[in-house]
């Protein structure tokens, strides 16, 4: 492990300095590459999903694990849409000269060795793959074990295409020991690496957060929340609160609770139980909520709970205010919406709310690098330092000082 | 401790909201506070003294431990200094409309919850306390046992004008448990505490960045490089040579190994040996330096070593590229400096370097928040993530999306 890593973080000088156009024409290589050897990597793939079947995974974990003709041309599209993102390294985030007359840049360099931690899609592995490459980073893959041929396979071809172009295969590379002690090893080597990623289940993030002496960008839960506020657009405050639980429900940036104006709670709830009945929604509310609606009990346990399922909790708050301490309380940190026309509601809302994202009149489903505009999307960071929210390639780069001087002595 | 933490973290929001003018007002009352009772702060500060004498402490520890008339001055005059900075929250750091027509601006808003972990010098409590204010942070922090007595008293001073003011005392405080065990769980905290800022011993830092669950910003050890290539100004070189060595030797921006190109070894290290002589530098040389000049054998020990002291090393180099390979296997990344006038070797040894601060033809001495321009410097840092090389009080805010729409949906 000590060699490999040692041989990882050496490579990162090399793709660190790499220059703009080579990078990109060889991730392009690469989506040739993969579309090539679509056969071979459905072949692998299968072995991953007659080991699922004899393991009796469930029929949605083994659709995420399968590759198929279209998928692999998938991830082959994903990397040539990754090589026309703008250049992240080398961006001048700020200039200026001090008093010396020193010539100061703050300018973007790749963070160095990244580690990816994740689960089942094996697709992950290349996408993974082709942003840390366009940030300059070597990326360390640990994906997760019931898609190990699939991710060797994937593995192994992007690392050809580095061969023939005379890089070191580090640059792209799966973790040797790809075990949970290979996990608990690499964590503690902050020596040779500089990020670790998790993206997966609450255990794995909290495991790797609690443990790793690398700093960690991870990816936690989502509990948003929606208020309405007594100022509400009706018409949009309707819509968006359907699309924010409805739209698709086993994402981070879904809601999950609602919280409601006490003021217009008469007027509206029964509207909205009707618009969330013909979605199929499972409601629960709180013991107000309940006065204007039949509807099951939300305890405790429901405000704090991430269902990823078609059900939403419904709680009537004392105002804006209600609404803040509800979200303070409960919030993840994640997204977090009013919908008002007041303007000084609408700011108290997103001043007061410590989220990384917080929303006026909008859906919090729009939380995502692709609708930011940020191209490819790395994951959707709860941190709050480094990267908050969605993380594009350039949040896969840090900075540096360049200081340019004339004989300047202090 | 639990319920601190939870005061702590309840306060945040409080201090986070407080608009500048105000903030600015109350740094004033307590740098007024601070000179009205000075001659308190003073008896205080005579406690630790003589505990400090009583357990043999150094004289320069004695000397970093003591408080006078001038120095309590000098705190409140630090603060007003910080009050004067220019506002570092709500700062809109992009802005941009997406293709949704949501109107998406990336604004600073502070940290949150801040532990400052430092040892000796009681000053920096009310600087940490002041900064951590300014930025909208509740600060929590932990001095050296060694100054507890001085620490209590700046504190209670602080906390007074909270309190006149109707501010939480929570916002500045002590860590109630100040023993090594208080540390330790104050680490884990990470539902309380959002960032860690240790400044001390190697050990300390050491422990602390491999046993938080909270994320940390260290401050590191500084062994810094300077290479005079070939194509140097023999002037420049010397000055700036002299200058990152003997200006102030106990810093971490001090040089410690100085490396010199072989194609000038032998006309530039006899005039650099006597110039360092006068200086009263104590100098070692690798085998080739110590065919030119006399002096002791310098061992690869010796170029892992941050002296902090006028002891230097002298390595000759194969050019710019025996120069980068010596300060990847030795560097620390914080500071390091090339002297040429070429342009390409310049622009080689500017780019390829991983450091925080990377210098042509000026002083590594000039890392430092203050001589960058940003006003107080929390610290420097050596963390590749959040803030790297100096700090103001801008690195101790992170960001939020503020989202604008107008009835979006997904």
């Amino acid at each position: 492990m000590e060699d490999f890593l040692q041989k990882a973080k050496s490579s990162s000088q090399i793709i660190a300095s790499l220059d703009g156009a080579s990078k990109n024409r060889i991730l392009n290589a690469m989506a040739d590459a993969l579309e090539a050897n679509s056969s071979y990597i459905i072949e692998e793939n299968q072995k991953d999903m007659q080991e699922g079947k004899a393991n009796n995974l469930s029929s949605s974990l083994l659709d995420r694990l399968l590759l198929d003709e279209k998928r692999v041309v998938a991830m082959a599209t994903s990397l040539r849409e990754i090589s026309v993102l703008k250049e992240p390294v080398g961006r001048i985030l700020e200039g200026w000269v001090n008093d010396n007359g020193l010539k100061i840049q703050k300018i973007s360099v790749p963070i160095g060795v990244v580690g990816v931690i994740y689960e089942s899609r094996p697709n992950v592995t290349s996408d993974v793959a082709g942003l840390c490459f366009k940030s300059g980073n070597v990326a360390i893959l640990k994906g997760g074990k019931e898609a190990e041929f699939s991710n060797r396979a994937i593995a192994k071809i992007l690392q050809e295409v580095l061969e023939k172009n005379a890089l070191p295969i580090e640059i792209i590379s799966l973790l040797p020991d790809s075990s949970r002690e290979g996990v608990a090893k690499l964590i503690k080597q902050d020596k040779y690496v500089d990020l670790i990623v998790p993206r997966g289940g609450e255990a794995l993030i909290r495991y790797i957060s609690s443990n790793s002496s690398v700093p960690v960008v991870k990816h936690d839960k989502g509990l948003c929340h929606t208020y309405i506020d007594k100022k509400a657009d009706f018409k949009k405050a309707m819509e968006i609160a359907i699309n924010a639980k409805c739209q698709r429900t086993g994402v981070c940036n879904a809601m999950e609770t609602l919280l409601v104006d006490r003021v217009i709670a008469n007027e509206i709830l029964p509207r909205l139980y009707n618009a969330f009945i013909e979605e199929g929604t499972e409601l629960k509310g709180c013991e107000l909520t309940r006065e204007y609606i039949e509807i099951d009990e939300a305890n405790d346990e429901d405000f704090n709970t991430e269902y990823l399922a078609n059900t939403l909790n419904i709680k009537v708050v004392e105002g804006v205010d209600g609404a803040i301490e509800h979200i303070v309380k409960y919030g993840s940190g994640h997204s977090e919406a009013i919908i008002t026309e007041d303007y000084n509601t609408a700011e108290r809302f997103l001043e007061l709310i410590d989220a990384s994202c917080v929303y006026l009149n909008a859906s919090t489903r729009f939380t995502d690098g692709g609708v930011f505009g940020f191209g490819a999307e790395v994951g959707i960071s709860t941190n709050k330092l480094h990267a908050r929210g969605p993380m594009g390639i350039n949040e896969l780069t840090t900075y540096k000082f360049k200081i340019y001087g004339n004989g300047q002595i202090r």
